[in-house]
């Protein structure tokens, strides 16, 4: 999916939601569990349910993995259910990789083409050729850590580098790398008003802001901060809405939480563009 | 496998060769791609014609996951194959993971339960709260990335942070962690140099050395700068092993690689400790 797509879906939905399917197998509701596949069935219900409010997904790639191969499935299925169903939804694989750059290709193939997603989370600390090999991919986006929303980001990405914080030099130096404008940023939204800082290093580029809901963080602060003219953001939700009931109505719960959400959203929409 | 163990194997095979399992189906044997599972039949018969001359074994996930659900039953039949068949072997999961806590639990249950690999590759960025829940697990050991053997090294790693080197911050500040007696550090062996100052901060804690062999890097430079009494080094050869050869003879001419890079290491053992 390219840039324009996902701002064309933003626009008609008035919604720039990315729901994350982080799901625990401990927390589902328990009449799921006697499904031969009870993550996928979770998954499929959360999407019927939210996919009008919401215009991205975000499995987390570790809650499929600890469940072994019934997990790996379940991640599979998960997203070709979505680019079957739902096409015009962007996918993000929250997986994190990084590594040198033969074995990032490696990484690249298993998300961009093997799983299809749109695109894939990135750590930074291995630097450009780590990098690179995700960005040759046409249409597909790499989601670079840039600024966290845990207390351990301020253990390396808050200190100083020659004079700036060390996300900054990593958003400054990730500008350079070949097809930069295929990367996007996740910026950690228990830190609104760092967006300001943020958005003069990288004016246009689409942040996915975690920690608005469960991890604390407003709305409102970030759009003030971070939107621009082609939005620039999407703010996930997880626990907030994939959690909202563990009854068996836990989809319409969802469904609730993710509207609820949307309408927020379509207010700032109309009041900044 | 507790450390003590992992230092009796070394002096038991006098070798700290770790074994990388960088799978690329387009590069093994062509006469394995009529087997069920070609992968597993390459790990197969790779670990037994090597095990004596080695101590480790490190799967990259990366070249796994690029297969999708075959290439994830590669890996777990290779780890069972290697916990059932070769216990005394270290294992590590090269996955260069690392998120928020809750998340991060799941990636160690993934890994050092439901896979049952001995230790872990993990990525800095996140700090504190993302690395310690893979340190809560007994005799599991978290390899931390410092400073990796790749150009994009000198991205973020090598820079001045509070005057010294990203990388050094980030072994300072991992020792505060709980139960940091249960990490070891990635290392590149193309800055052997550096190991003597990484030393200083870290002086009894267990290396891995990517970069002998295919990335270059000398074995002799890294055991006189990082050498410990209790070794304190586990050095990494991946291509230089596994694509020896890439007719039928395939296993022993890894074999062949194997020994001698073993009787380089009794060599260097038996001049220092």
């Amino acid at each position: 999916m390219t840039t324009e797509q996902l701002v064309a879906q933003i626009h008609k939905k008035q919604s720039f939601l990315c729901v994350g399917l982080d799901v625990d197998i401990n927390k589902i509701p328990k009449h799921l569990l006697k499904e031969e596949d009870p993550i996928f069935a979770f998954n499929k219900a959360i999407i019927d349910a939210t996919h009008s409010y919401c215009v991205a997904y975000k499995p987390n790639t570790a809650f499929y993995e600890a469940y072994g191969i019934k997990g790996w499935q379940a991640l599979e299925k998960t997203i070709k259910y979505l680019n079957t169903n739902y096409p015009d939804i962007f996918t993000i694989a929250d997986a994190k990789r990084g590594d040198i750059g033969n074995t990032s290709t490696m990484y690249a193939k298993a998300f961009f083409e093997d799983l299809a997603f749109d695109s894939v989370t990135i750590a930074p600390y291995m630097g450009k050729d780590s990098v690179e090999p995700f960005l040759a991919f046409k249409d597909k986006h790499t989601i670079l850590l840039a600024l966290t929303s845990n207390e351990g980001a301020f253990d390396f990405q808050t200190k100083l580098v020659e004079g700036k914080e060390l996300y900054k030099l990593v958003l400054e130096t990730s500008k350079t790398y070949s097809n930069s404008e295929n990367l996007m940023y996740v910026v950690g939204a228990t830190k609104a008003t760092f967006l300001k800082e943020i958005r003069q290093i990288v004016p246009n580029s689409f942040l996915l802001v975690p920690g608005v809901g469960a991890q604390g963080g407003s709305l409102k602060e970030v759009c003030k901060y971070g939107m621009t003219s082609t939005v620039g953001l999407l703010v996930n939700s997880s626990r907030g809405i994939i959690y909202a009931s563990s009854d068996e109505n836990f989809a319409e719960q969802a469904k609730i939480k993710a509207q609820e959400i949307q309408k927020e959203m379509a207010i700032e929409l109309k009041s900044k563009l």
